[in-house]
């Protein structure tokens, strides 16, 4: 894409030497991967579907009491295939198609668990505020089209898809949600999480469309690990995270949309941080490309009304509950990351460095439920 | 010192050409900051004394109904000064001297509020286990000698000054304490704020001498502006973070001792991540070098034993709530950063991302409460 920088590990790599580089991907990112044999078949597939792949283990040491625990879970970052101009029906049915092609090279990659980017059925055009035609993406979780045609390609191959859809909830009001559907390995619904925190900033109207998500925290026990799915927004929350933690998530997926102007300084670290202080795997996955809309909108912020939402800069990643990460997927084409992970991982690292045991849950939550109360006092001490 | 790299930031600007050397710092750092002009007279001192000096500006927009509340913060990082092998008095002595160098050259920068690093007053001595001889480093917060040097230096420069110590408590059974002492620009002990989280780690064997903190998560309320004082280990705790934020803290200061094998990947991320997410200021403070012990000690990970604890890397760095952060100091100079920041951004930012009236605080108080009962039974959803 024309004045956009494919990332920044393709700057460094380019300019530093090689003794140097390894010095600085350690102070930036901690210990270097295992890069992941990619299947022939699989690479042929990226190539003439014009997509990344990439593919990083996570190795953990083998245990006497405990077998490893490998996995593979894949990321999907990917544009918007139709204009937004063109029939609701065709762009979810283009979206379908080039989603069917890259879950292909996943299952081909062996992924066992596989995430899209949020709402990944629609442009993102909730920076409109309009309702018509948009509100027509909406469907059911438990039964709309994507959730059926999700089904089949999850018992096809084996596979837990995390599909996050703007989910219209009829039973409840005919209201819309943000919402995360799990499907299992086996085809079945296994459940739903909402979005628990929704934004209010910049292009991002969504509290226009949605409320606050009340599914709260749930984890899902699949056949391959407990997994949380924490939506966009949720990421700036370190209290979310925790929660995932809490109810004992092994990797938490963070599926986003989200813009240069508002948060790409601190999309490399956000997710990084939370897999750190909890002690799971994280997966941060965001969309690409820049959307265009027929009808121009403002954004609060002084400047002319214009067309687009500003550039959704991919670089979907991996950490490890060590910090370690994945290089970033592009800023600007469609990709697949997938990630082997020994989930022994997890355990090795708590009983080493202990932030779960020093974390003091119980006197945060008396201070928390403290300053919640209308006369809450903090404590500040000043002068006499 | 010898092997040692100086930081990420001097090999970016060693081999990368000025205009993708600013598209990566745009995407690792967010905005680049204002130089700050430091006056001739503490360069002067800064090279006469061999410690780096560097300056950096947070603007705010100008309000209508609020004028600018300017103000400046320093950051010291060093090296111990006498081999640890010195009586305990001259080591200290040595290290009250070079601070007294090094806050002078921050009065001259018009520096307001001064912090050093944690257990400035010792080497980090935890590691050796050992309770004689380095137990006598302890002191009382209210009126040992370190405190009443610091009251003294406070009131001549009108500063106030943060100043973390092994304290020493003779009226609660004669316990140590790993504690800040907040020093008003008046000179009084405005009060002290103990560690809440305590490592358990690696050579980091503090729980061997201190409990967890019981001070909570008081603010201080200075001339200057309200702030907190989060020590070392609880940065990778973001309750700890978020709590003093709900308590209204508008600078949270992190002075710390951490060597390069734990930590360093995270340094830049941790404390950064926790400005954005609480929208405030955060003060990230290491100390320098490499300290070695008479005798020799293990680290629990099946190594040989060994005399020194690996090195601190500095790196000092401070953080703005709109996520943009200055370079960080050397990784093995002695050094100061003096920040001038324009409080007025903590709310114009909180205002614009909404991260504080997004936290849903009450629900995480409910379900943290109910989380750490014995009987909790987390959300698990399973495959019927």
């Amino acid at each position: 894409m024309a004045g956009q920088v494919e990332n920044v590990e393709q700057i460094l790599d380019k300019y530093i030497p090689p003794e140097e580089l390894a010095t600085v991907k350690r102070l930036l990112y901690g210990k270097e991967l295992r890069k992941l044999e990619i299947p022939a078949s699989a690479q042929v597939l990226a190539k003439e579907k014009d997509f990344e792949l990439q593919g990083y283990g996570f190795d953990a040491k083998l245990e006497s009491t405990r077998s490893p625990r490998v996995i593979r879970v894949g990321a999907i970052q990917n544009r918007i295939v139709e204009p937004t101009s063109a029939p609701i029906q065709e762009q979810r049915e283009a979206l379908h198609k080039r989603i069917g092609e890259m879950t292909e090279a996943a299952a081909l990659c062996g992924v066992n668990i596989l995430c899209f980017q949020e709402a990944w059925t629609m442009p993102f055009a909730f920076c409109t505020r309009e309702k018509f035609p948009w509100c027509q993406f909406a469907e059911s979780a438990e039964d709309g089209p994507t959730t059926k045609l999700l089904q089949g390609m999850a018992r096809e191959h084996n596979m837990v898809i995390i599909s996050s859809i703007l989910e219209r909830d009829e039973l409840h009001g005919d209201v819309l949600a943000n919402t995360a559907v799990v499907i299992s390995n086996t085809g079945t619904v296994l459940g739903k999480s909402r979005k628990n925190h929704i934004p209010r900033t910049a292009d991002f109207n969504e509290s226009t469309y949605y409320m606050e998500g009340d599914t709260g925290h749930r984890v899902f026990q699949t056949q391959f690990g407990k997994i949380g799915i924490n939506i966009c927004y949720g990421r700036h929350h370190p209290l979310n995270w925790t929660m995932y933690g809490v109810n004992g998530a092994e990797i938490v997926f963070n599926p986003s949309a989200t813009v240069a102007t508002l948060s790409e300084s601190f999309w490399p670290i956000e997710a990084r941080c939370a897999a750190i202080a909890n002690t799971y795997f994280t997966v941060a996955i965001n969309r690409v490309g820049t959307e265009y809309f027929e009808n121009e909108f403002t954004s609060g912020d002084g400047k002319p009304a214009h067309k687009d939402f500003g550039h959704f800069y991919g670089s979907s990643y991996v950490t490890g509950p060590d910090g370690s990460r994945t290089p970033a997927l592009s800023r600007t084409r469609d990709g697949l990351l997938v990630t082997e992970m020994d989930l022994n991982l997890i355990r090795q690292v708590n009983d080493n460095w202990n932030f779960r045991m020093t974390q003091r849950l119980d006197m945060y939550a008396k201070e928390f439920t403290e300053a919640v109360k209308p006369d809450y006092k903090p404590p500040v001490v000043k002068e006499k």
